[in-house]
C-alpha cells in the first residue's frame, strides 16, 4: 500500500479526526443540574455583567477557530470549504496534539472578502482566537488586517506568519554558520503570495535592508504590471536600487535565497552566481526549488526545505501551536509583530551555538522544547 | 454551598465544558505524513470530486453546531452571545453524552435575522447539522424556515420542536390514562412563543382539532392587535370558534393544560372548571403555573412539569440527543414533521400501556432506551 492509499484508508477510518470530550460525566440529575440548568444559569449571569468572565467559564479560555475558504489548499488550490475540511481537521488536531490548543475547523461557503469577514466576526464569540489558512492572497491580507482591527481576540494567518516566523528562525542560525551579517545580505524572496510577502515583511522588520521579490514573470519592480495592492506596496521598501530581470538576475550576488515557489526552477548555474556561503530555503514542496544535493554540490553552505527526509526542515507545526498557546494562556489581543521576531529567535536559541551546523540550523517539529519555548515567548511580549 | 454556588464553582474548576479530543496520536513524522501533509490531500482530493465523501473522511459526518445568538436564553432573556456561551456548551455536552453526538457551540455576535442566516449558511460545511437554540420569537421561526431551505443539512430548533416532541409524547399516555380521544380533547396552550406554537403545530399535526393558544393579555383570536405573524398564521387553525377572554375562560370545559408561561398563574379554580380528568403540563421553570399538588387536589388526573422534583418530567433531553444521533447516521437532510411524529410515538412507547400511570407518562431522561428508541424512529422516516 503506498503512503497516500494508507492516509485514505486511515481517514476513512477515523470517520472525522477528532471528537468533542466533555470534562464531566453527566450520569445523574444532579450533574445536569450543575452542568446545565438550572446551574448553567449562574456562569451566564456572570458574564452578561463582565464579558471577561467568559475566560473564566467557558471554552473561549483555550478555543480557536481554523478558518479557511478553500481557495488556495496546499498545492491542490481552490478546491473549496468542503474538500478542504481534512486539512483543516488536520491542523485542529495539531494544535491539540502539540500546543493542547483546542480548535474546531470552520470552512466557510463562500470566497467574498466582506462576507469572510462578517462570518468570522459573527461567529468570533465562542472562540478565543482565530487561526486563518488556506485562504488565497490578496484576499488573506485584507482579510486578516481587518479581523484583527474588529475583533478582540488573536487572529493569526499561520501560511503567513507561522512560515515566516520559521523561515527566520532558520535563517538566524544559518547565519551564525556562515558569519554573514543580515543587514548586509543580499535576499532574494521567490514566491510573492501570502508565505513569500509574510517572509520577506518579517525579515525587514528584523533588519534586512536588500531584499528582492520575484514570481514566475521574474523580479518584481515598482511600476510594473500585474502587482495586486500588497505586492504593490512591499515595492516600497524591497528591491529599491529597481533592478529588473529574471530570477538567474536577481540571484547573482545574493546571499540568501528563500523559495515559496515551484520545484525545480533553480539550477546549480544560479546557485554558483551567488555569494559564498549563500543560504538556500527551497520550500516548495514535495518537490523543492533545487535538491538539497544539488544545491550543495553547486556552492551553497546551508540548505533547507519543506521536507522531513531533508536536514533543517522548515515545518510551520515548530511555530502555530505554542503561538496560540502563549497568547490564549497570556489572554493577548493580538499576535503583534515583536511576538512574531521573539518567537523566531525563541526557535533559534532552542539550537546552541556551540550545535549549529550547516545542517543543524532549526529544532525538529517534535523536539518537545519548542511549543514552551515559543508560547513564553510570546507571553514575554505580551502588552497589558 | 448552594447548588448555585456549587455550579459557579464547577463552571470555573472547567473552564470550558469539554475539549477536543483528536482520534490518533501524532508522535512521530510518519503519524504527520499521515494524518496531515502530504497524506490529507488524498481525501481532500476525492472530496474535491465527490462532495458527499466528506461524510466519509470528515468530521462532518458526526458534528452539529449548537448555534445561537443569545437573544432568549433559559428564564434569563437577552443575554447575548458571550453569557449564552455556558447554556451552549452545556447542550453541546448533553448531544455527546447522551448521543454521542459531537457538538461545538456558536454563539453569533448579531442578532440580525438576515446576518444569522447568512452566517450559519457560511460555516455549514463544516457540520452535519445544525441545532438552533435561545433565539426569540418571531425570529427563530424564519430562521429555521429560510435555513430549512436553504441548506442540505438537517436545521432543528430545540426549543420549539423538542419540547413539542416530548409535549405529544407525555400527552399521548395521558390520553391513555384517561381515556380521551385527542381528537375531542380541547386543549389551551398558554404561551405563544417558540415553544408554545411549536406544541400547538405538532398537535395539530397528530390530529387534535380544538386548540386554544393564549399568552399574557388571554385567549388569541384571529384578528386581534399585537399578533406577529406566525401568532396570525396560527389563527388559520386554532380556536376556530372565534372565542375571546381570559386564560380562565379558556380552560372552563378544556381537557388539556399546556403552559410554557410564567409561575403561578394558573389558580385551583381555573382546573376545577375543566372537565373531568384534566391533563396538566406546567412547564414554566423552576416555578410551574400550578403546582402538581394543587392540580391535583383542585381535580387534575395527570399532571407533569419541567422539574426532576416531581413525577412526569417534560424534558428535552429525552429528544433531542436521539434525533440528531439518528439524522447523522441515516444522513437525513431534514428534520421532518414525520420524524417528530414518529419520536413522539417511541418516546410514549418506552411506557408499556401496563405501566402507564397517573405519575408514569413519559420515560426518565437517564433512561438509556431512550436516545435509540428515538434515532430508529428518525431513521425509519427518512426519505431517500
Amino acid at each position: 500500500m503506498t503512503n497516500a492509499e494508507k492516509a485514505l484508508m486511515l481517514h476513512e477510518e477515523w470517520n472525522g479526526k477528532f471528537e468533542t470530550a466533555p470534562k464531566m460525566d453527566i450520569r445523574t440529575r444532579d450533574d445536569l443540574a450543575l452542568a446545565y440548568t438550572p446551574g448553567v444559569a449562574e456562569p451566564c449571569k456572570v458574564i452578561a455583567k463582565d464579558p471577561e468572565a467568559a475566560y473564566r467559564y467557558t471554552v473561549k479560555s483555550n478555543t480557536i477557530a481554523v478558518v479557511s475558504d478553500g481557495s488556495a489548499v496546499l498545492g491542490l488550490g481552490n478546491i473549496g470549504a468542503l474538500a478542504a475540511m481534512p486539512v483543516m481537521e488536520g491542523k485542529a488536531v495539531l494544535f491539540k496534539s502539540f500546543g493542547g490548543v483546542n480548535a474546531v475547523p470552520i470552512c466557510l461557503d463562500t470566497q467574498d472578502t466582506e462576507e469572510i469577514i462578517k462570518t468570522v466576526v459573527n461567529i468570533a464569540p465562542a472562540f478565543g482566537g482565530i487561526n486563518l489558512e488556506d485562504i488565497s492572497a490578496p484576499r488573506c491580507f485584507e482579510i486578516e488586517e481587518r479581523l484583527k482591527e474588529l475583533l478582540d481576540i488573536p487572529v493569526f494567518h499561520d501560511d503567513q506568519h507561522g512560515t515566516a516566523i520559521v523561515v527566520l528562525a532558520g535563517i538566524i542560525n544559518a547565519l551564525k554558520v556562515t558569519g554573514k551579517k543580515h543587514e548586509e545580505c543580499r535576499v532574494v524572496i521567490n514566491g510573492a503570495g501570502s508565505a513569500g510577502i509574510a517572509i520577506t515583511k518579517l525579515l525587514l522588520t528584523y533588519g534586512f535592508k536588500h531584499i528582492i521579490m520575484c514570481d514566475k514573470n521574474g523580479i518584481l519592480t515598482k511600476g510594473i504590471d500585474g502587482l495586486n495592492w500588497m505586492q504593490a506596496s512591499m515595492m516600497e521598501e524591497t528591491n529599491l536600487e529597481h533592478k529588473t530581470g529574471t530570477l538567474a538576475d536577481a540571484l547573482r550576488g545574493a546571499d540568501i535565497f528563500v523559495g515559496v515557489s515551484a520545484p525545480n526552477i533553480v539550477t546549480p548555474d544560479m546557485v554558483a552566481s551567488m555569494n559564498s556561503d549563500a543560504i538556500i530555503f527551497a520550500m516548495a514542496n514535495p518537490v523543492p526549488e533545487i535538491m538539497p544535493d544539488a544545491a550543495r554540490a553547486a556552492g551553497a553552505r546551508v540548505v533547507g526545505t519543506g521536507r522531513s527526509d531533508f536536514p533543517n526542515q522548515v515545518n510551520n507545526v515548530i511555530a502555530f501551536p505554542g503561538i496560540f498557546k502563549g497568547a490564549l494562556e497570556g489572554r493577548a489581543t493580538q499576535i503583534t509583530e515583536e511576538m512574531k521576531l521573539a518567537a523566531a529567535l525563541a526557535i533559534a536559541g532552542l539550537i546552541p551555538d556551540s550545535e549549529v551546523s550547516d545542517t543543524n540550523i532549526l529544532p525538529e517539529a517534535f523536539d518537545p522544547r519548542v511549543t514552551d519555548a515559543v508560547s513564553r515567548a510570546v507571553m514575554e511580549h505580551i502588552r497589558k
